[in-house]
């Protein structure tokens, strides 16, 4: 690693050297779920816009991130392709299961939760991305994702500014604050299979 | 009705005037529903995307349909807003649920019967679409619902060619045509609310 993540963005930890280990030995998965990951990452904005359709700067936003999010998927795809990388299913990281379990099921908690639940994946995303951007040697790969990180820089910040229109900012501040220590213990339990968020 | 939908797509039924009447009656219900519609056509779309995520070719157009369907979402808020109508939920209509009671459970019938029924779906909404533009005296409408239609019909195309992947094209045509006959009952019975389907 040339230099450590300056995007951390109220994550709780930094990404350890193992899941560098990850990368290195399977490049291929990683890219992979990469792919898988930006439509999961659609998938929860398009739901987002269909449960809060009443919310109109939401659903401005949720489109933006859906386009987003499609266009990286595809690009990502293209990796693969040059890559003769065989895009195909995979068992996906625990992560996103584990993180998705501690939303709270009343509204308006419930909305607050999957916000900021979508801003930490996206925080974490963006870490992720910045270490291989500093960290892959293979030119298209390093440019690739430093040509990412900020716009999952972007989609936290658009996610916790939407959290607001459902709490005050202090209950939001403190709900990220709980669910990022949460989020810090997921990561640094890592996950035996390659991915993304492993 | 100032003639007949040139756009039949090989619908079985053209809309009846009693819908007319419900446009009569209810035209801001119509609008709403229009509105939720093109929501629920990106979500099919994005489902039929992550399940069938190997298919290129199918993620390339689903990432199409999401794009414009989405963009009409908008479309049809920003007309809600001039109009001053409030936009809310709505109890759907019966014609999805009993269109996706249809879909045949195993693969490949699945893919199929998935794509048939969007694809009649599109059809569906582009004859209407056709029949507001020639309809409503309503300008601003007017126009809106003529510059649709188009897209309708190319997205009812997409939907039936990618069936084609799935299955020999004899036996897509069939079951177009078994699911069409459907179709027609459904929106022969009507439904007692004003929808875009109803």
């Amino acid at each position: 690693m040339n230099g450590p993540a300056k995007h951390l963005l109220n994550l709780k930890c930094r990404t350890s050297p193992q899941w560098l280990r990850q990368v290195d030995n399977h490049l291929d998965q990683i890219l992979i779920d990469h792919a898988h990951c930006e439509n999961k990452a659609a998938r929860t904005a398009l739901l987002l816009m269909l449960r809060y359709v009443e919310n109109e700067k939401l659903c401005r936003k949720m489109t933006d991130i859906i386009n987003d999010k499609l266009q990286h998927f595809h690009l990502v795809c293209g990796i693969l392709k040059r890559r003769d990388i065989r895009f195909r299913r995979l068992r996906g990281s625990n992560y996103g299961k584990q993180l998705n379990g501690l939303i709270r099921r009343h509204e308006p908690e419930h909305a607050v939760d999957l916000l900021l639940v979508a801003a930490l994946i996206e925080a974490r995303s963006c870490e992720r991305f910045e270490i291989l951007h500093n960290y892959l040697e293979d030119n298209e790969l390093s440019t690739f994702y430093g040509s990412l990180f900020e716009s999952e820089a972007n989609h936290y910040a658009t996610y916790v500014q939407l959290a607001r229109d459902f709490a005050p900012a202090r209950e939001v501040s403190q709900r990220l604050h709980q669910l990022a220590t949460e989020e810090a213990r997921i990561i640094e339990a890592g996950d035996k299979h390659s991915r993304m968020h492993s």
